[in-house]
């Protein structure tokens, strides 16, 4: 049986501040660290142990990994990093708050550029700052690949892309593997794991700092997922743990 | 010209216990987690960047790597962790308490021991639980290259396969490296850089979390070396800064 664990980053600055972040590099908040701390505890008590683990170019993921690492006492694995798996690039909308978004274009609107599969945010222009195309940490991406917004099915694709590549290798090997990485990354590779449909992920969500374990048959389809860690009742629109009937 | 810069892991809770570490993954002293960030923000403020980060398998030094980039602002570069950059393996010694290893085998031995470039502690039996050859971080190594103890000698032959091999390239082509390691480790580099003679090396420390600069030609030759953030004298028996004449 193959298994895979995946986990959003704990609490953001920006999440607490409830703005767009998308590819902002905004740090965890203290209670962000403190939900890394303890997803680790709750990996280490429950007898996991990672081989390697894959996160984002961005330091909230960065250091959500670094920190559970930390505490399985697994530092010296090793650390593969990647722009594939960066949160969803929200486009002109990263920095704005939420709610001033909602009274500016309506709350339908904004619902639709987050929760819809197909729409994009405003794109950025490429002479705004928030472009950062030349940026050292960008500079390995191929002509067109910085993106100006993206919609969920943009983020998909090159999710998707980074699990075939790299990760579904490794894990059809016997690896045992850790992805570190976003809400919106990780509800577009669930949404391509198990097959749901355009409506079925708009109002789905992965809750920061909880461990959501996937375990896979040979061909890597999923078997059923659940949360570690968990007193009770998920929040509300939280993606479901499924077991076997 | 090129520039690498190496640091010696902060203060560990065994270099505050006075005993023999080697390759044992002991943790960050609180004073050592402080040192790391010191370190961080001096490479800060001077403008250092690098490109990808080389460590040990052991984490305080891979914490003392982490603990720079997250204040340098360069989480997201590529790290790359080899048992080749471990500390001296210190054989049966590791775990010993130095002052009282001195009372026991006397003062020159536990001397010649530590800072004779070709005497080897007593060997690790393969019995002993500190052999952990078949650990899962080790089990990369080739039949044999797990030490039972190491010379500085033995030492320096496994970091200089890394540095001519893993290193020397990326320097050639540009690639700004930070390698945070161990302090035989360091000495070992430096011994061959510097093309340090056996009786040069003896007395020869690097302190910890303080980064040393080596100026480099395009035959990978050192120009000069110096340390950041240094106010006054440096320790007795410190590596010194060399600069041209």
């Amino acid at each position: 049986m193959i298994r895979v664990v995946l986990i959003r980053h704990g609490q953001s600055v920006w999440n607490l501040e409830n703005r767009f972040t998308g590819w902002t590099d905004v740090d965890l908040s203290p209670n962000g660290l403190e939900e890394a701390r303890q997803a680790g505890m709750i990996l280490s008590k429950q007898g996991y142990v990672f081989d390697a683990a894959h996160t984002s170019v961005l330091k909230r993921a960065i250091r959500t990994m670094w920190i559970i690492l930390h505490e399985m006492d697994l530092t010296w694995i090793p650390e593969f990093k990647s722009w594939k798996l960066n949160e969803r690039h929200y486009g002109a909308l990263q920095g704005l708050n939420k709610a001033e978004t909602a009274v500016k274009y309506g709350e339908e609107q904004v619902h639709l550029w987050r929760r819809s599969v197909d729409v994009r945010p405003p794109a950025l222009d490429k002479s705004d700052p928030r472009y950062e195309a030349s940026a050292p940490r960008y500079r390995n991406l191929q002509k067109g690949e910085f993106p100006l917004t993206e919609s969920l099915d943009d983020t998909e694709r090159r999710v998707v892309k980074y699990w075939e590549e790299i990760i579904a290798p490794d894990l059809s090997i016997g690896k045992h593997i850790l992805i570190a990485a976003h809400g919106n990354t990780l509800r577009a590779l669930v949404k391509h794991l198990d097959r749901i449909p355009a409506d079925g992920i708009a109002d789905l969500n992965i809750p920061t700092g909880m461990p959501l374990v996937y375990e896979l048959n040979e061909q890597l389809s999923p078997i059923r997922h659940y949360y570690l860690g968990i007193d009770g009742e998920l929040p509300e629109g939280t993606i479901p743990s499924r077991m076997p009937s």
